[in-house]
């Protein structure tokens, strides 16, 4: 019967506390204890947060591993009181989230759904047919593990799709370009292009009014990556010419996005709240027991940090 | 040089020459003479559609096959004066625009898109993150050709995916169930269900009061089959009680819709106007084209028509 202490801060207690306790019980460890309290000398393993109750590790003599809440781990990893194994969180749903946010918004202008919604008002507009994803070119920018994904999703579902990256990347079934001319190629025939590049002094502004103005007449933009990779104000003259159609963006320079600025009030812009791609407590919960269950068989953990590298 | 003379009506050709250019040029057959005039006894393919002027084919000896635009051939089959081969229409873009139809209704319920297209208020609405599509389950009702594809593309997006239809079908990662009891259990855990059942007695109001109630609260219903498939007044009631939260509707009993319907103004249905599944001229031409070019190099032809059997 493993004690498991959740040592974060109380409110992450009251969403996750649910979702752990059904995993637990989904891998077979409903006997397990799972608390905010407990002797330190009896817990086996710590559900964590770096800015959670918990900075010193020495009194937690049992201890099989500590299981990190968060991606990152900066925060704990010199910690040198810190001896058992160390599992950073690798959230299965965040590329899942981001997967379905893109390929549903590629969708949504693919299939011009927005008039319809809008468009409630008993005129029966028939005769206006979207192509089919095979006849439509969607380009995703970035090809890491999310761009790979999307890319990926949007090939299945049968678009056409490009992809670029820095450096040069294979995916099966897309057409792959590299460095500032491939970029540019890319945009020529880009109708729907989805931003996935890191936020990196090289990348920023990547669309701005000269790359923009290569896209197709109309071309929809999707930005689930970083704010900083388009500049606002060119985007916004590309909006108004007509030369971009509309802009779908979930990631901002500044967040959340202030109530004032022109995004929000501009008729080709969606703005949706940095929801594209959150760590979901279902799955996070899930790679926490994960990794309990594999303690408790006596299997290796998953996504652990190695501390003399640092992550 | 094969001579193509077109045999529908005079609105048909202006919508359809550009695209038989394209696949024509497409497929190497740009040097075909395609035309709506012609000697009949030059004439090697007709594109033909029923309603058009072409009735007696007795003038055209070197006819090496009839290529319909219609799936329907009822109004030909049974003309004693052709001889030559029939080919029906078997559009692959009917399938594919459906699947792209129900997919992308089908993430914007999921993601929960109307909020933020209705929302642009200025308001940050972060921290309201949809399950995954893991934890999320729609049902298709009906498994042919579209329901099928349907259910494989969603099950491809990570949904967990369940399908009904009359007799037992089998679909790969699709849990299936057939019969009345199957219905039930189906429709109780359905939180989003595509109808894409036949138009049968069988079938009228599938979706009634009765089956309405076994929904999980706030269910979603896309309606791209059949209008009859649904007792509306049942739909309308269901969707005022707050026990399904949305319809989405592409299909009515009466089409198009009369504009007083109370569908329109509801703000829980979204009108689409027959548009999941239309015949797209890109993929009828390329569909007419493929027959001509394998007529030119020897090879049979698809979707042939068996006259004795009249389909």
């Amino acid at each position: 019967m493993p004690n498991i202490l959740f040592a974060a801060r109380p409110e992450r207690w009251t969403l996750y506390e649910p979702h752990l306790r059904e995993a637990l019980a989904e891998a077979g460890l409903a006997h397990a204890v799972l608390t905010t309290e407990a002797d330190p000398s009896e817990v086996d393993y710590i559900v964590y947060a770096p800015n959670g109750p918990v900075t010193d590790f020495t009194p937690y003599t049992r201890l099989k591993a500590v299981l990190n809440l968060w991606a990152g781990v900066e925060d704990v990893v010199g910690n040198d009181t810190l001896k058992a194994p160390l599992a950073r969180m690798v959230d299965y749903g965040l590329t899942e989230g981001m997967v379905e946010w893109v390929t549903g918004h590629t969708l949504r202008h693919h299939l011009g759904m927005d008039a319809h919604i809008h468009g409630q008002d008993g005129v029966w507009r028939a005769g206006i047919v979207p192509p089919l994803a095979r006849d439509r070119t969607v380009a995703i920018l970035g090809l890491g593990a999310l761009g790979s994904g999307c890319a990926a999703a949007l090939a299945g579902l049968g678009f056409h799709v490009t992809g670029w990256s820095r450096t040069p990347k294979q995916i099966e079934g897309v057409r792959t370009e590299h460095g500032p001319d491939g970029l540019q190629d890319i945009l020529k025939s880009a109708e729907i292009v989805t931003l996935l590049l890191p936020d990196t002094p090289a990348t920023e502004n990547t669309l701005n009014a000269d790359t923009l103005s290569l896209m197709p007449r109309g071309a929809v933009i999707l930005n689930p990556g970083r704010g900083a990779l388009i500049d606002d104000d060119a985007l916004l003259a590309a909006l108004d010419s007509g030369g971009i159609g509309h802009a779908t963006l979930d990631t901002f320079r500044i967040e959340p996005l202030p109530a004032d600025h022109p995004f929000w009030a501009h008729p080709k812009v969606t703005v949706t709240p940095h929801i594209a791609s959150e760590t979901r407590v279902e799955s996070a919960a899930r790679v926490i027991v994960e990794n309990i269950r594999r303690g408790e068989a006596g299997q290796p953990f998953l996504h652990l940090v190695d501390r003399t590298l640092g992550y």
